[in-house]
């Protein structure tokens, strides 16, 4: 005998792109590559205030052990929330929390995937949810995208002639990584095919409440009339990522499976993160301090879009997101982001090559850039050498 | 189409015993069931100190995301703190932090198992353990043990006749449920097989130093001349379960699986939680905490041990654990240990019925009894009811 380790940790070990983004952490790189929230928001002295408060009221109760499900009062606060935010109709015991919403992805993997089944999602689409869901051994078929998000023809069709397709992942508003949101129609025919089909969607919105003008849309969820979709959310991006809280929103028959299998993933997610950011609910308004942030990302969009126009070739696209925190840059078909990526390093910048993103390879002329982790200062200066990369390399 | 769950969701829906454990939440009962460590003994005047301290010295850092290994300074306490109580040989890269220990047992089952696969485990061993390998499909064979812990003769027949085994899962200290611990020799005779085979092992590890009288045993890790020991640690049971911290140590080559299977499961650890279990052991001594634990554990049990002999019937048998949170109790053999727990129920006292213990099924005339969470007076109240129960139905 000997150690032999199972059969899905082949696919897992095959993730050059991990190796690649350990390139970008030194700290002399201005790196557009992670996806990390701005720090300068992060509200510290309001946590130790909290803190000390949770300390003083309820004390041991927030270091014990605690239910799967989470900390009731903080999933009625979700629900009021999305109900109010998205448009949603939940209650809290259709919420389930969770460690972080990368941990609703594995879930969804878990509980849905035999070896071979098929996982539609859009094409590009996050890199995170891909690797978790590549645990359980499913085949990808990407539906393609415009402008406006997944393309409801391509779907329909896809769905018509594909067998074994157990859900569909999408990411309706910024999409990481492109940015893009669907507008209204879209999302009227999205849930016309998927009630057609009765296929389960998982809707991951991480960034939906970060809009820098116009109305937030109405959430796949809230136009779930048959139980069919779950919804992903998290307090990464409005609050802070650190303290790794997100929640599953599904109707009772779906919930009851992710809630079995998170009792054996982690038994719950910790009981002091669920408690602070309950408590700063209560103490503090997180709408006044996502309207900070959303003014802070619009200011950084607006000079990484003014910035890119200006240094980048003609040749060079990009998309210009209404909010989020990223943008997708196509370049030139027959350039290899990848090789632009080396170059980049030497001069002391990072991105993410496109390439992570598609599933099934190809797309390697693309790339994505997040803005909302660094100083104005840097933004420019890191795309200025970015710029002057691609102007001696397209 | 219709919706459709993996095939592992099947076994994954059976848990009866989930189902029998609501009913010991209700708080006019006393409840044995449980293993929650004593929250009078939670340091929450420290926890708020050390928070305090943590936003004014590092401020953002504890809120934004970090690294899936985990925090360094965190993780070179742990190996510095393992060498020295478990003697062990580890260096900060051999620890990745977890949510928990129960997230270890998860990534074991996903790293190593395919359908259909084996799993040895004690015989009874950690319902948790056992709910967390079920997702992946395993057969469970489990290996004899008598009052010393497991019975190596066994395992080594075992091992020679058995196809397909992946891994061996113990707790060699203070196990749950039985309390028992294994002796030096069985550790060596343990490690001589597992070296003749090559299989690995994970060692869970959660109660270790939790012992009243005696000296702590040698781990498995620290006498693991191959490489083959996954060693399985926690702060739920020395600090406070409510962070939800756990860690595994292992060589590099295994740490790395767990490494990539942790950034697709939750991406980290809360750094907010880390940080602080860091911190504390800066500004605080963890072990005099300790000091502390064992001193009140010890009166608990011995006064378990005691009221069990006074108020249960003699055909009744017990262990009497040198360390740890649990007693495991065996009834006469024709009695069922479900039927007393409705009875007991009735009488608002709880346990866990024992054959949750055992995946293939049997023993039902166990059951395991906690003694760490409850004030002395409700131990010996409780137990006299649990007592009255036996007397009549034996």
């Amino acid at each position: 005998m000997a150690v032999q380790f199972a059969k899905r940790m082949e696919s897992l070990n095959a993730s050059e792109i991990r190796e690649i983004l350990k390139l970008t952490q030194s700290p002399d790189i201005i790196s557009f590559a992670g996806g990390l929230p701005a720090p300068e928001l992060f509200p510290v002295k309001e946590i130790e205030h909290v803190t000390a408060t949770l300390m003083r009221e309820q004390g041991p109760k927030v270091l014990q052990y605690a239910t799967t499900e989470g900390y009731l009062p903080l999933r009625e606060k979700i629900a009021a929330r999305m109900n109010r935010k998205f448009h949603t109709k939940v209650v809290s015991d259709d919420i389930l929390i969770t460690t972080g919403s990368q941990q609703g992805l594995d879930f969804s993997g878990k509980i849905f995937l035999n070896e071979g089944d098929v996982v539609l999602c859009e094409s590009p689409s996050y890199l995170g949810a891909i690797n978790a869901f590549q645990a359980y051994g499913p085949k990808f078929v990407q539906i393609p995208t415009d402008d406006y998000g997944l393309v409801m023809e391509e779907l329909d069709n896809i769905l018509a002639t594909t067998d074994k397709v157990k859900f569909i992942y999408v990411i309706p508003d910024f999409q990481n990584p492109t940015g893009r949101t669907w507008p209204m129609d879209r999302r009227r025919k999205f849930m016309e095919i998927i009630n057609k089909y009765e296929i389960p969607v998982i809707e991951d919105n991480p960034y939906g409440e970060l809009r820098f003008e116009g109305e937030i849309q109405p959430s796949l969820k809230s136009l779930d009339t048959k139980g069919l979709v779950v919804f992903l959310g998290t307090f990464s991006k409005t609050f802070c990522p650190g303290l790794r809280v997100g929640w599953v929103a599904a109707d009772q028959k779906l919930l009851d499976k992710y809630i079995t299998v998170k009792q054996g993933a982690d038994l719950h997610s910790s009981t002091m993160s669920q408690c602070q950011i309950d408590k700063y609910m209560d103490l503090y308004d997180l709408d006044a301090h996502v309207v900070n942030l959303v003014e802070l990302y619009r200011k950084r969009r607006d000079l990484t879009i003014k910035t890119m126009k200006e240094e980048f070739p003609d040749n060079v696209k990009f998309t210009n997101p209404e909010g989020g925190l990223f943008t997708w840059v196509e370049l030139p078909e027959n350039v290899n982001a990848r090789d632009i990526f080396m170059k980049c390093i030497e001069q002391k910048v990072a991105f993410v090559p496109g390439g992570a993103f598609f599933p099934n390879g190809g797309h390697e002329n693309t790339l994505r850039i997040n803005y909302s982790n660094m100083p104005e200062d840097r933004i420019v200066e890191g795309l200025k050498r970015l710029g002057t990369v691609l102007k001696q390399n397209l």
